[in-house]
């Protein structure tokens, strides 16, 4: 049901030709009557214009409407681009008629290349006159780049009010955020703060914890919009809650969707001084080239895990550590533990175990495998 | 001519059965006069038990020996592995009639195993009996890994002294050092404390800016053992530009020899506010995996290289950065300059040039391209 679940809210996607085929653009639009929003963006410092536009047209806690457009991120380019994210921003807005400070823009595809206006333009006349409160399949569809399915989730709290999501996002995964386009919608009656702190709770604990490959793009952004259509009240508490479960399915999803990847890595850090430290030291596992490699070739290789720890700050003592591969401990107080041979990799799913046996924090961060197929598809990506 | 060019030395390279085929022990021995010696060592916090005994060994600034071993890391053997080296060194010792706590020791290969003793320690008999002043080629044939070719350098100087050195590394190559094992060799007559200073300011311009994949080993070091034996006093500076050179040459075979890689990519980061922040600029282009395949697939993916830009604390103003790749300049004020299509990546060097314009400083960093070869090499290491 995607961001149509809630509500108050109607979506569409439609094929503008920006990509060479298929859907690439897509609207979601909130008929009200409340139009709180909150939005988190990538800690890159080089940010693409539609970043630059929706942090400063989200920082009132009002939205209207999201426009977004796979085909091309309108990143690294220049003032030009910016001169067009505001085109179609004043497009949109005169369409809907709604103020044009109240639409945020999320584009992904290619870095430092213009998004042809001339089907844009005509691609928003076509979105706005297919929205529809049963859109956002279409809508999710329209924002895959190399998304092999669209990602959705819903979470409908007994009470009687509900939150869709949508989100795109296959590879460059990697704090802050993964990259992706994530929307989120929301019949619940709640205020503008209430919705920033449940957004940046649950990014932090979901989104913010996957490291596909280490790579942080240009364009993440992450919309939670709100239209109280039910009419009814959400606790901070119970909003934060529905907020982080749907933002954990589709983290979830982005994982299985990652590119190329054969393996779904789970690293729970354990025993840490600090959740930091954990997180810290679960991100170094996560990127570490040699171990991926060596989990795509069902290599239960526990030293490659020593290594990336010790490029750590975290607090810990070389002769504690322990690591479980899968559940057999093959690395018991910094040395070899039980036999690697009983580790079984053949599956989807690799759960890697690391106690630091310096404090009582825990984390958890998830990867994937580096594969030929992640090679392959990001050799090829603009070509 | 390896670490015999040095008067004052001898070496050897043998067969003692820890690889399945191949020579994989080696020993330099320092016939002196003098015995000065410094070395640097890696700074994971996981140090395999060979850098834990020769960080104290060196810490008097007095080397006569080393051993080293290519088929086992000896890292994250815990107290047993630490009882090795000590076996090993004492054994060492005794047959050149030197102290234990002059001898250092090298080890490379899989982490996590114990090497085995019962054939390293004849294998030492059958170096001693095989030392040489010819033998610095068989020394640097015996510590190859994964490296397809041994790698040696020497200067010369007018003067009558010389450096010579061996290296081995091809994977796991980031700082600090690039994994690598490293012996040279100075007949010229220095203090412990010169050779020092001459060897920390050579590693942090050559090795330390080697960036193949990220990942820091637990085993690096880089030993200079000095003989003396030309009876010539090397001034600080001339012997200082010495060593940087044979390291610069060694740190530029390891670059072409990175496991896998089909490209030879040289980072050059300019008008930096610092050292420190061209440094880190090139590090993290270095880093991209996105950025790594792209290359393989010849594609000049700029964005790429500002996304990785846009990570790093370094002082820049993303509408001032200028990205030339061979020449080309595709970026210019963070958007597209000239067309990406007039690039040439078909040859084997990458040339990617990044003015900050924030500064004066400048830095370069080596990297290679992201394989399926790569992954190959790493997904089937262990097995």
């Amino acid at each position: 049901m995607s961001v149509t679940a809630a509500a108050g809210f109607r979506a569409a996607g439609v094929a503008a030709g920006l990509k060479s085929a298929g859907p690439d653009v897509a609207l979601v639009v909130n008929d009200g009557p409340l139009s709180s929003a909150a939005a988190v963006f990538t800690t890159n410092r080089v940010k693409a214009a539609p970043v630059l536009w929706s942090q400063q047209a989200v920082a009132d806690g009002v939205a209207r409407a999201v426009l977004l457009n796979s085909g091309g991120a309108n990143a690294c380019t220049g003032p030009d681009g910016f001169a067009d994210v505001h085109a179609s921003v004043e497009h949109a807005a005169q369409l809907l008629s709604v103020g044009a400070a109240d639409v945020l823009v999320c584009s992904t595809g290619l870095i430092g290349e213009r998004l042809p206006m001339d089907r844009l333009l005509p691609g928003l006349d076509s979105a706005v006159a297919a929205l529809s409160g049963k859109g956002g399949a279409d809508a999710a569809d329209a924002i895959r780049t190399t998304d092999t399915v669209a990602k959705t989730a819903t979470v409908t709290h007994p009470d009687g009010w509900s939150v869709g999501a949508m989100a795109k996002g296959a590879g460059m995964l990697a704090p802050s955020l993964a990259t992706m386009l994530c929307v989120l919608t929301t019949d619940a009656v709640a205020e503008a703060s209430s919705l920033d702190a449940a957004l940046r709770a649950a990014v932090r604990t979901t989104f913010d914890r996957l490291d596909a490959d280490g790579c942080m793009s240009t364009n993440d952004t992450v919309a939670l919009l709100c239209s109280g259509a039910s009419g009814i009240a959400a606790p901070d508490e119970a909003l934060a809650e529905a907020v982080r479960a749907v933002c954990a399915d589709l983290a979830a999803q982005l994982l299985a969707d990652a590119e190329g990847a054969t393996k779904e890595v789970e690293i729970v850090v354990s025993s840490a001084a600090s959740e930091d430290d954990a997180v810290e030291v679960g991100r170094s596992i996560a990127r570490n080239n040699l171990l991926k490699c060596a989990l795509f070739g069902n290599d239960p290789n526990w030293g490659r895990v020593l290594a990336a720890i010790g490029t750590t700050t975290a607090a810990f003592e070389p002769d504690e550590l322990d690591v479980a591969i899968n559940r057999v401990q093959v690395c018991r107080g910094g040395a070899a533990g039980d036999s690697r041979d009983g580790v079984d990799l053949s599956g989807r799913r690799v759960l890697i175990e690391v106690e630091l046996h310096a404090g009582e924090a825990t984390a958890t961060v998830h990867t994937n495998d580096l594969s030929h197929d992640y090679v392959e598809e990001n050799s090829a990506y603009s070509s």
